[in-house]
């Protein structure tokens, strides 16, 4: 696959879009290169090809501009119900017929999204390496001895070698980001409850997830707010808002743990790795902010001792007594543990996890994110086989805790190690922050310049975010002492505030100079015509921030509507007229930047 | 005692701080009021009578203003820890000496009141009957043959019979409620988190709360305010803000349940009781809405057939295992079926939780609060004793689902039935709604005239609300269209916003009829002097609605500083000068109630 044609969501919407390619021909070539990647561990099940094509084609006659997935080609792990294909969660004895999509696929297709196919995964979703399913093990298309991760193994090869450009994942404890790094690819955790879980086989229902991976941040963060949104089917889901992604931020305060305490498991080229990752993060003008890391590893080991299992043997309770020999004796080894778990147990490892919880809230008021390896280390299938329990835990040293404490993730290449194994890092913040991480994981990922997936994909530039406001914000006109580097700019930034643009009023205003510490304008709107356009900046806060900022303004101050040059009415900065008696007029100058400007030199 | 004696806690503070008594004569009488009503079941330890004395006379040095229970004497149910008094949970076996006082009692030490004494319950409060204690059964000093209601039953019968006007109790399925209605007073049970449970003997956990009692609402306000607030040493407690209570909201809806679905189990003066109280919230003003109890009944089956009977054994398990007859028998029955349930079933009763809990979030969308009996009957102590389990269930008809709810509550006199057994209601609301019950329980429980507790006092007068915002809230002042009753008093009420005063400028303001749909006035300030005094009124909002409130203003008018006629200033509606350009002066009308009467009558 050639970086000229459209390769990520992206791109290949605004091919859809532009008219350069069509929804069926992108069908087309995923199934094309499913035959041409000949392997058949990925797909457990494909859709019939002439069903995705005529999907595709009716499509056209849609809004393509309303649909942010317009013609998107996309495989389905098969934990997740897709009507017309079974689920089998890896477990042909357990497979049934869905009576209906799940949630997160209906809204995918809602979103113009044509499903392709349900992708294989270490069964029940137990595992992190994508060794333990009876339908073989996918090869990992980055270097072909490596597991290719679980338990999300199918869709994250789907997407590393170019199949789909984007693929559901489920992530309990780490089967969302593990798989993302092996393929060199963006895993995204969002933060439980915000996709529903309806139709979603469980692996432990009080911690799983769907997931999604993709080749960058951005079409991640796509395809999340196609599926974001709280669904009375899923008494887990949760109302929880996305909000946009925003510009790399001034300041960015990011966790490491201290250094005696990482893991590697010996692999002194993950070390290096990750230190280089995090030196690139300084680089881009990240303070690092060291913590400790043993609460968090402890929280890990109360996932695997604790009684969380309990949850996985419920799910395959019926079957491990009726059929025990179709369940994957690894599986069938681990969870059959959690019928021999106690309700005093249960309880106990929840009071534990509360106080762990608590720290980690105190931990995270340190920093915006921290910056963990997505794994210690990487191992080989024939490794795997011969140690499946101990190394498959290895493989989670970073991710198990995770869910656990509420915390949203988001898996981003880092590097590719000399001896072609792909590194990768994951931004881990506290529940409800997935759009804070995408927006300086995006950053990241661009940054390293790596290669897209296993097919030497180029990265396309880093799309400009667009300025809109999310639901929640207001935006907020100012003219004088809040403009970016002025006197008050800094209130809005305390408040959370984020720069929209630069623009200009309609030419019905006057601007005057206060007499104010520090000095201020003030400015009026007059008759249509007789005043000025004056130069301001929109700023964006959310609800709660603009309320308070509001309430902080003195008088002669207040907050109206201001005409922009281009028509829209936004709020901003008014003076009440009594205080423009005997002040002088500085309209000509355009903006108060210009006028403290000549007030400077003079 | 009598009703020309300071009784209330309010009243109390009061004479403490006007000097008509001095906390050390209020101490004082409580032990002498202790040894006369010679109940040796009320408390389980009483304090040294010299020290408590000490330390109220120490109080006097501080300042009277700045501690709202100055003085006070209370009572502590003696499964929460009060420094130099061991805590036994009625269990002499498992009983030890704190190290250091209970955050709560501690909150109640620094708010100035007077620790007396430890009270019985059921042991480790595990009952609702008050029956199930080595330390007797304290006598229910309203009909001397009813159990007193557990299982804060020392507390409940100690501010009843005037030997303390406040005691602190505890409530995980109804133990701070239904004592409360047996002894009539009140009982308020908050909001999970909402005071910290460090320092206090677990019963269930993820389930235990610290509660009030008190002869008024208000007192128990009092006290809950003194006690609320986030705490680093207990891993449950939540940050949520307790906000102040505020004056009978213009509509209130009421949950109750449909008739079929109530339960009194044969006891005809309870449900004639309910009929009346019922009644007596329409008549208040209130509109009552049917719902369904049975999720909430199905909520309450799983508490006792459930997995949490399994966090009572945990606190308990050692000594079951060393000293099995050291249990009261009922209680050993009771929690030793803990050991005997699994993880699985732990899980599997969480999940239906969570949908039930998502259920109540639905029902709760349909009104303010539900209006409950807080018990369906009464029982004699005899009849208990004859069937100890099956009876003390019942008692739990209307409490027992609530803290898995996340609700919190407030148990009120409702009234005194013909046989002279008192009856009460409950009110319940999601949780963090603590200060909404009361602001409506106050009223109820006034509007009753009922004597307090059991010594026949008189209900002092309701006491004013002071009109003060809460530390989130934002307060605006409204000139027009969003007065009580006017075209647009509606956008307020949406977004919560309640009325704290009606007011009016300083005399530098003057008034326009703006050209608008629905016809507002525009407010402009001139220079000091030349202007009118216009009439206002005040309204508190949250700072998330007073930024929406503002976002949604349209252009001429605009939020600024307003002058009051006291000299505060606070923000509220500005209009454009150029919009009054030729619009009518109406500021001769003082206010824009006056003019629209005035144009209406034209």
């Amino acid at each position: 696959m050639g970086s000229d044609t459209p390769e990520t969501v992206a791109d290949i919407v605004a091919a859809h879009r532009a008219g350069t390619m069509t929804p069926a021909q992108t069908v087309a070539r995923s199934y094309q290169r499913i035959r041409d990647h000949n392997d058949p561990a990925v797909f457990i099940s494909l859709r019939d090809e002439n069903d995705a094509l005529a999907e595709a084609e009716a499509l056209t006659s849609k809004d393509a501009a309303a649909v942010p997935l317009f013609g998107v080609p996309v495989a389905v792990k098969d934990n997740i119900d897709a009507l017309g294909l079974a689920t089998t969660a890896a477990c042909p004895a357990f497979a049934y017929s869905p009576a209906q999509d799940s949630t997160a696929v209906a809204k995918l297709r809602a979103a113009g999204a044509i499903i392709i196919g349900k992708t294989n995964l270490d069964q029940f979703a137990t595992g992190l390496v994508g060794a333990r399913s009876p339908y073989g093990i996918p090869v990992n298309p980055i270097r072909a001895d490596l597991v290719p991760g679980g338990s999300s193994s199918g869709s994250a090869v789907a997407v590393s070698a170019g199949l789909v450009p984007l693929a559901l994942g489920t992530d309990t404890a780490g089967s969302g980001r593990v798989p993302a790094m092996l393929n060199n690819i963006v895993g995204l955790k969002p933060s439980l409850g915000l996709i529903s879980n309806a139709g979603l086989v469980p692996a432990c229902r009080t911690l799983d997830c769907i997931s999604v991976f993709s080749l960058t941040v951005d079409d991640a963060m796509t395809a999340l707010a196609a599926m974001a949104g709280p669904d009375s089917a899923d008494p887990y889901s949760r109302d929880r808002p996305l909000g946009p992604m925003s510009a790399f931020p001034e300041t960015l305060r990011l966790g490491v743990p201290r250094n005696d305490q990482l893991i590697f498991f010996g692999d002194h080229a993950s070390e290096r790795a990750y230190g280089e990752a995090i030196e690139r993060w300084a680089q881009l003008g990240a303070t690092l902010v060291e913590f400790d890391l043993e609460p968090f590893y402890e929280t890990a080991r109360l996932l695997y001792e604790g009684p969380w299992v309990a949850e996985r043997y419920l799910v395959i309770r019926d079957l491990l007594a009726s059929s025990p020999d179709s369940i994957h004796p690894v599986t069938r080894e681990i969870t059959a543990a959690g019928a021999r778990l106690t309700a005093a147990d249960t309880f106990a490892s929840l009071y534990r996890l509360q106080a762990l919880r608590r720290t980690a809230e105190r931990t995270f008021a340190n920093f915006d994110a921290m910056a963990l390896p997505t794994a210690p280390t990487a191992y080989s299938t024939a490794q795997v086989l011969a140690d499946p329990i101990k190394l498959n835990s290895r493989l989670g040293t970073y991710t198990n805790f995770v869910n656990l404490l509420d915390l949203c993730g988001l898996a981003l290449p880092a590097s590719m190690r000399p001896d072609g194994i792909p590194f990768g890092i994951t931004l881990l913040a506290p529940a409800g922050r997935d759009a804070q991480l995408a927006s300086i994981g995006r950053v990241f990922h661009a940054d390293t310049k790596l290669k897209l997936g296993a097919k030497g994909l180029t990265q396309p530039p880093l799309a400009t975010l667009p300025a809109a406001v999310s639901g929640d914000e207001i935006t907020i006109a100012v003219v004088g002492a809040h403009l970016s580097g002025m006197a008050l700019n800094g209130e809005l930034q305390a408040l959370g505030g984020r720069l929209l643009e630069a623009t200009a009023t309609a030419s019905d205003y006057k601007l005057y100079a206060l007499d104010t510490v520090p000095p201020k304008p003030g400015m009026l709107r007059v008759d249509a015509g007789t005043g000025s356009s004056i130069k301001l900046e929109l700023w964006a806060l959310s609800a709660t921030a603009f309320g308070k900022f509001v309430a902080a303004i003195p008088p002669p101050l207040g907050i109206g509507t201001i005409r922009l040059i281009d028509g829209r009415g936004v709020k901003g900065f008014l003076v009440e007229p009594i205080a423009v008696n005997g002040a002088r007029d500085i309209s000509t100058f355009g903006g108060w930047r210009a006028f403290m400007a000549e007030k400077a030199a003079v």
